[in-house]
């Protein structure tokens, strides 16, 4: 973990039509979806409403107040590709603003997620560039020391390799395994046609109790009722 | 307190027209004509802008990471009602979302305060379902553990008694003891004449100094003014 | 530093025309030409979204939970002034709201930074009053002990003089030394006008790799590439 | 909860021998044979190495910077009693310290139980007099506002009444009802009991899973073993 | 990452003859001898003074609010292992207290990291059995739902696979993979060495300016003196 | 504020016997002393148990994650120095550790108050070499960017200008400007004096409220008592 120094060119990502049946879930149907794995905490927020991505992950390992291999992780980026930013420690300088987010579009790079800070957020906005970060602030940073560019890292407490594909919106940031994609989409979509039949009956008034079955099993655990 | 395994079925509310007449006022308004008492944490916040409600208390005790007691609750509520779900310990899991949430105001429930996490807070704000919680999470729970529904909990700070009227908004949640709906409803209706009256003096430029009559205190105290 | 129970009545403003000057410019982009001084800490968020400020100080040192010196304040006030309250400890109370917002704009005031809490924020954002704080909170003060006004201060670990100028954003607060705004808002706008020649580079896919010259550096710095 | 401005005089204590009962368990032994109720939030924490106290609540409802009602409460003290001190909002300043440990010691008091700061740590450790706060801060206080002595507060989450007995440690601190203290004290008989046979049992090498028959549940549970 | 409902019997741990020579070394040298990878957050903090441990680590997936997965990792424990515990949350309960310490160190377990809350600390301490958590809580634990042991986690923000060395001192926790157990022994040996030479020189006034040839790098990069 | 890239040579301290004559009180007494003023944040704690510093301030402004102005610093103590170390944003990295601390000492340094992280704490705490700081952390820094060395600094929120003295000790840490040094040694020794009769008489069991005279403030401020 946390090697530093090095740039790994070679990253493999899933393939395009997996990322696109992903893509429609949400980050808390996704989650479930993984058999509740893989989550980020839930300290890094979208800059802005509305922010949402899906895509493979160029991992960036970041040094604190230095944001020098944000650059050269923009050169390593394909199409529909994530920048994931960890640091070596925690730091919540503005790693990142709109000319970097200028460069990564232009590269074809879809949004960034960041154990850190963020700052022009207005213009982020404007652009519809999503970004997640754990602070705003115009704290610049330096380019002085290196870290590492597709290694493995950990970022807000959950493991994400190159490739692996990163899902965020309202409810957060959750990392699903390169190699996990299609079931973890296809488990997405059964979750989301059973909820919605659950959605029906509740929204018709059927109790959670009677739907689950969950009178019997309360009742065993000790729950009684008083008037 | 927080009396564990018990469902407590009879819920003495107050008059719905103490209700409607406390509806109108927010909580820093509320809050004040109660004599600042019954302020819940700061850190509860509307999971969405412009999220408000205002209502008597389904109280709900959770365990850490298990909202079996929110299905229970779901059966006590009345039309009206908003859920109270304090958790014997800090967590901040996602315990409830969009099902629950479907499930809630199907029963007549109004909205949610919880001493907890959130998720699915995008399908929330298209429903305008109202939660304050102190995270969103996509981190789903279990039900495995009882809690308790409708005993007297403490949330995020404050006492609420099941039958409490609780009313929150983008300043915060406060709680109105059920046997004080009226008096307060009518003190924060006088609150708010007498702050009109304020507000235009303050507009055409009348200083707080003198309408509050506060100069010759400030000299008492000690304050000196120098060129 | 923090001397209590004085109001200075004089106070020095860079030339109108100086501020004039500063104003279009984001806090980043002050941030950085003044040479990353200045920057209060990033806990101080606007009360709503699309809040903005600029403007030279009117400081305030407040006793936790008392607002007195608020009133005090709105007195010495000139138009374009901004109100900056540091408080003599940590306290998250809401030391403002809507009436103070009504009295500070009726005197030209234009908006608060206040490292404590605020309330009636619903309201503020319909006034379009600007205030950034560390808490949005509905607990009132009290008008009790002396503080003072137009003394320097520690806000949110920035030094504020009487007459500086803060300027606000979604990005942070950062205060400008009053003798150096004209400078700093020269400075910002030469940096603005070389970003937007960098922002045009970046869109057409340069990269910060090439743009800066960074490829020899970093390797000197022992940065490898391995595919 | 949370009345202003009055004082108590009137408090039922448990029996002597109540309290001398409840007086050797720890508070972890005592909130568990309570059934896991009255723990106070884990950010209360001994201001020295051994502190530790058990005592019928006297209780202070604080305004933030104003330690009035501490002096107000002294009075109000019987021999054995502990100081239980809730504010109407957070805050750590240094609310008690040395002078006023001496005068709650010769008022018979036994320690201090504080939602907020506390100073001179050093001088208390010397005089052996215990207090649980959630900060050490040598800033001061005023005497301006009036609080309340014994009534119903929420410290640090958890509801105290006076005449409730605290007991804390290095483990926390938990508040037993005045009406439970006997049971409660039989029942931490009970587990301290209980308990020394397990930890012959485990000390011996048995493993958990075997003495609380875990093995099953944990197979009907889902659990597997790989090699 | 973070597979559920399984127990790995299997683990591969280094040579024990490895473990040895990298225990002589504290957290610090440890984590500069890797070159900077492997710390954990250092909100861990040893649960009483001088707490020290070094060994394998026996890995733990915890569910919030249940410590059903300790009890199933004892029986996993080889002579001088240590249990590593994550959550699938954050959680700051008190998973582990004396009991369960009486257990491990039965079975041959060293001590505890957690990435969660602990118990008991007082006769933690005086059976030195070194605990190193975020949190120190009353607040007991259920037996209810499956996590895991011996999978990879992320612990405190930082990569466990079982196996692993960890060690812990005052200054932190800090995981050796098990295969640079050996080489990171060596290097973390070659560093005090090398420490020990600068001491000396230090101790007798040499500045680091000369001793690491900073004058000119400091003056390369702008540094200027003012008399 | 905050100049980057400069070092003072000349730094004009306050008679050796001011410093002396202070240097017998602890942090309460003197902020007490000196208005309530100059107190650093209460999050900067001692790294050991009984760690105390007196003496005049040379000032350093680190970047995050870089350590190199403490070197710088090194040069520019005289004997009895402290160095306070603020950072241009929060970190809190392992800036400082046992060879820097054997350099320091060498120098006549005498202790370190730091805005930041700090490692090597049981060393520091067998050479008795007092560090205040806002974390534990092994984490290591690099000596790639310039800061300062004896300019005005904002330490955890208070202005500390070369020269000042700092005083630190279990209570915290405060700043004495250098013109007030003997004034407020002078009125820490009557506090003392002063609290010494006090204590004198609240031993003896006289209340606060008879000693202060606060029965009638008491009751005009509206305190009602009930039996």
């Amino acid at each position: 973990m946390h090697e530093l120094g090095v740039v790994h060119r070679t990253v493999t990502r899933p393939a395009r039509s997996e990322i696109a049946a992903l893509e429609p879930f949400g980050v808390s149907t996704v989650h479930e979806a993984m058999g509740r794995c893989g989550l980020m905490r839930p300290y890094l927020r979208p800059v802005y409403p509305g922010a949402r991505l899906c895509g493979p992950a160029v991992t960036v390992l970041l040094q604190p107040g230095d944001n020098w291999m944000l650059h050269v992780a923009a050169e390593q980026l394909q199409p529909g590709d994530v920048l994931v930013a960890a640091c070596t420690t925690e730091c919540e300088d503005g790693f990142f603003g709109e000319l970097l987010a200028t460069s990564v579009r232009a590269r074809g790079g879809v949004g960034l997620v960041i154990d850190g800070g963020c700052r022009d957020v207005t213009a982020l906005q404007q652009m519809d560039f999503p970004v997640f970060s754990r602070a705003i602030n115009s704290k610049g940073t330096v380019k002085a020391t290196v870290g590492s560019v597709n290694v493995p890292v950990v970022c807000a407490n959950a493991l994400v390799r190159p490739g692996d594909v990163v899902v965020a919106d309202a409810d957060g940031v959750v990392v699903v395994p390169a190699e996990r994609v299609g079931p973890v989409a296809d488990a997405s979509g059964l979750r989301e046609a059973n909820e919605e039949a659950k959605r029906q009956r509740f929204a018709k008034g059927e109790l959670g109790l009677d739907m689950y079955a969950m009178r019997e099993p309360l009742k065993a655990a000790g729950l009684r009722y008083v008037d």
